[in-house]
C-alpha cells in the first residue's frame, strides 16, 4: 500500500514560489555583476554552501560540507542506507538561474513535504531509508575544464591527474583546494559507499525544447548522454599578415575554422548525436598576425558510446584531411569521457508514478538526456534516477533560460511522490 | 657633384654588428618573459625609449621625447628644415626582433657615417638641412587595436575619438597617457609642420619572400599598401550545446568560421590583395554552451584603394548571405583606414642609387609593400622613401623574423649614400 503525499495545493504552491525566489537569490551569488557566474572553489561557492545549509537544517536536516566541497545535509537514523536527491549549485559562464539550483532547492522542498512530525518530532518513521540532499560543488566544468569533480569525488572516482588541472589564471585544483580550507589530503572522505546509499533521484530542467514541443510539464529520463569532450591545438606558423603571400601560409585559425564546420556537418548527418564547438582562439592574437596557433574545445554527446566514438573518428579522419592540406598540424586532448548512463528501471517507474500523480497522462513522456548530469558519475556507484521539467523553448546555459513556478510545484510534487513509492517497495 | 660615403668596410661592418647587437639588447626589454612584446605607453616603452635616447646622445644627437612618446633625436642647426630617419620601436605580440627596430637602429648608424668632425666638431656643415632620427612609439596598434599612434601625432592628424580606445584591461588611451607622464592636453605639440620638413627614409625589413627569392639584398619601395581594419561582431543566440537541436541553433562561432574562410576565398582569387583574419574569439567560450557570440578582426591590404574597397563589397556581401543562411546579425566597425602612400620619386630615385651604390645592379629591385608602415602616417606631410632589406623566408611578426648583418651593413651604407645624394639635389 502506496500512501499518497499529505500535502495540500497551497502547499505545493507555496514550495514552488520557495524555490522560484530562492533561485534568484542565489543568482545573486556571482563572480561577474550583471550576470551569472559561479564556479568551483571560488567565494560564490563558499557562499551558496552556506545559504543551502541553513535552508538544510531550515528542514531539519543536518549538515557537513564534504571532502571535495560538496554541501550535504541529511535527516534519518544514522546508520540507515541514504536516498540522496540533488544536483548541482555551479554554473557555467552568463549562465541562467535553474540549472542544478533548481534540482536542489525542489530536493530541500521534498524533503519539508515529507518531513511529517513523528513521535520524536523530525521524520516520518515508516521510511526504511535516511533522506539526503546534495549540492554538488561542480558538474559544469567552467573553471578547471573537466566537467563533475564534484559528484566524481562523491562517486570514489577521483583522478590524481585531475590536482594539476588549471584554470584561466594558472591556478590548480590542488591549490584551489586549499584556498577554498580543503585538505586533498583527504580527498577520498568525499566517496560514498555503494552499500550506504539507496539510489540517488535528480529534478532538472530539460535544456532542452523537447517537453515545450509536446505541450508536457514533466518527464522520466531514460539515460544520460555518452560524452567526450576534447581540446584540440592546431599548430601552423605566425607571420606578418602584410607580408605573407597566400601560398606560404600556414594559418591554424583557418584550419581550426574548418574543423568547427566539419564536425557540424558530420554531426548533423546524424541521429541523436551533437557536436558543439564553444571555445575557439586564435594565437597569438594580434589583428596583423596570420595565426600560428588555434586551440577549439569539441563537446561531443550521443545516445550510445559506440555512435559517439564513431563520430569522433569520423571527425578526426577529417581533421587529418583539412590540416594535411592546410600544411597544419592538429592534436587532441581528451579532458572528459563519460558512458552513457541508464536510469534505473525501479527508479524510471517510480518517477513515472510520481508524474502520473500530478497529471492523467498514461504513460508520462520519456526523454533520453542529451546534456550531461551528476547522475554520470553517481551511476558509478548506485541507482540514477532523474525527473525532467519543462523549459519553455529549450534555452538553457543562458540568462534566459526559464522553469514556470506550476511547473516547479508538479516536480515537487511528483519527486515527493516517487519517494513515497520507493519507500513502499519491498527491500 | 655627390660627395662619396666617407666610410671604410671596417667601419660599415662595425656599425652593421652594432645595430645587431643592438636589437639583442632591445629584444630583452619586454612584457613577457621567453617572447617579445612591448606595446604603446607601457614601462618596456618608457624603457627603450631612455636606450634609444642614449643611443642618439652617444652620436651627437640633442634628445627630446615628444608629446605621443615618440624618441627624436636631432643634429643640425636649430632653424633648418629637417630629413626624418627612422621607424618605430614597438612590436606585435610574440615579435622578431627587427620589424621597426631595425631601421631606428640603422638611422643612427647613418647619423654616426655622416657626421663628420666639421670645424665646431660636430657637423658635415654643407648639408642643407639637419637630421633627425624618430623612433616612433606606436606602429603596430597592439595595445588599442589602431596602429600608427604615434606617427599620426607627429603627423598632425591625432583624432580626439583615439583618446577613448582602451586595451584588453580597459585602460584608455588617455589613462595610459597619463600612466606614462604624458599631458593628453598637449598632444598637438607632436606634429611638425610641413615646412620644418624636408622628407621621411625609413629601412625596414621586407616582412615578406620577394627579395630572398629573387636573391637580392635591398630594394626601393614604390608604395605602402592601402589597408583597412575592422572588428567584426556576429550575434546568435548562447543555448546549452547538449540540449539544442541544430534546428534551433544560431551558433555565432560557425558563421565567424564560414566568414574566416570567405575572406581567404575572396582575396586568393585577387591579385596583390590580402585578407587576414588574425583574431578570433567565441563567447561566452564554455566547452559546453553554444556561442552566442564571436567576434574577430579582418585585415585587408591592397596595392589600391578602389581594389581594396571592392573586395571588402564582395566580403561585406558574402558575410550577408552567410549570416542570412544561419540566423545571425553581423556588424562591423572600422578602426583604421589608410589609402596607398606613393613614395616620393624624388626619394625613390635617391634610394636606388644609394642601393646602386652597393652592387651592380641596375635598376635596383622596387617592390611595393603590402606591410603598414609609419611612412603611411607621415606621407601627409612630407615626401616619404623606404629601402628594404632581405628578409629571410620572408618571416616576420614571429620569433624567427631575421635579417643577415651583410644586408644590414648595406642597407646602412645605402640609405647613408641616399642622404648624401638628397643633400646634393638642388633646393
Amino acid at each position: 500500500m502506496i500512501p499518497r503525499l499529505d500535502a495540500t495545493p497551497d502547499q505545493i504552491a507555496s514550495a514552488a514560489r520557495r524555490v522560484m525566489a530562492r533561485c534568484d537569490e542565489l543568482a545573486r551569488v556571482t563572480s561577474t555583476p550583471g550576470r551569472i557566474e559561479r564556479v568551483y572553489l571560488s567565494p560564490e561557492h563558499a557562499r551558496v554552501n552556506r545559504l543551502a545549509a541553513e535552508w538544510m537544517r531550515e528542514v531539519g536536516m543536518t549538515t557537513r560540507q564534504d571532502a571535495a566541497g560538496n554541501q550535504v545535509g541529511r535527516l534519518g537514523p544514522p546508520d540507515a542506507p541514504a536516498l540522496l536527491l540533488g544536483s548541482h549549485l555551479d554554473t557555467v559562464p552568463d549562465a541562467g538561474r535553474y540549472d542544478g539550483i533548481a534540482g536542489v532547492l525542489m530536493a530541500l522542498e521534498v524533503v519539508r513535504l515529507l518531513r511529517a512530525p513523528g513521535p520524536d518530532g523530525t521524520w516520518l518513521s515508516p521510511f526504511p531509508f535516511a533522506l539526503e540532499v546534495v549540492a554538488f560543488s561542480d558538474e559544469e566544468g567552467t573553471r578547471f575544464g573537466k566537467a563533475l569533480l564534484g559528484s566524481s569525488a562523491v562517486a570514489g572516482s577521483w583522478s590524481d591527474e585531475w590536482w594539476s588541472l588549471t584554470d584561466a589564471e594558472g591556478t590548480t585544483v590542488r591549490e584551489a583546494f586549499l584556498d577554498f580550507g580543503l585538505d586533498p589530503g583527504r580527498i577520498d572522505e568525499a566517496a560514498r559507499r555503494p552499500s550506504d546509499l539507496v539510489g540517488y533521484l535528480e529534478a532538472h530542467i530539460e535544456q532542452g525544447p523537447e517537453l515545450d514541443r509536446r505541450g508536457e510539464s514533466l518527464a522520466v529520463v531514460s539515460s544520460i548522454a555518452s560524452a567526450r569532450r576534447f581540446q584540440l591545438l592546431v599548430e601552423g606558423e605566425a607571420r606578418h599578415a602584410g607580408g605573407t603571400p597566400y601560398d606560404m601560409r600556414r594559418d591554424a585559425l583557418l584550419g581550426a575554422s574548418e574543423a568547427a564546420l566539419a564536425v557540424e556537418t558530420i554531426c548533423r548527418a546524424e541521429h541523436h548525436i551533437i557536436g558543439t564547438v564553444g571555445q575557439l582562439e586564435a594565437f597569438p592574437g594580434a589583428v596583423n598576425i596570420v595565426p600560428g596557433e588555434a586551440r577549439f574545445s569539441l563537446d561531443l554527446r550521443g545516445e550510445f558510446d559506440g555512435e559517439r566514438d564513431r563520430v569522433w573518428n569520423a571527425i578526426a579522419r577529417e581533421l587529418d584531411a583539412i590540416m594535411g592540406r592546410r600544411g597544419l598540424r592538429w592534436s587532441a586532448r581528451e579532458v572528459h569521457s563519460a558512458p552513457a548512463v541508464f536510469c534505473a528501471p525501479l527508479l524510471q517507474e517510480v518517477i513515472g508514478a510520481g508524474i502520473a500523480s500530478t497529471a492523467p497522462v498514461a504513460p508520462p513522456v520519456t526523454l533520453f538526456s542529451p546534456a550531461g548530469h551528476d547522475g554520470m558519475a553517481i551511476g558509478a556507484i548506485t541507482d540514477v534516477g532523474m525527473l525532467f521539467l519543462r523549459n519553455p523553448d529549450g534555452i538553457s546555459h543562458h540568462p534566459d533560460e526559464a522553469v514556470s513556478t506550476d511547473d516547479v510545484g508538479l516536480g515537487i510534487r511528483a519527486l515527493a511522490e516517487a519517494v513515497l513509492h520507493l519507500a513502499a517497495e519491498p527491500t
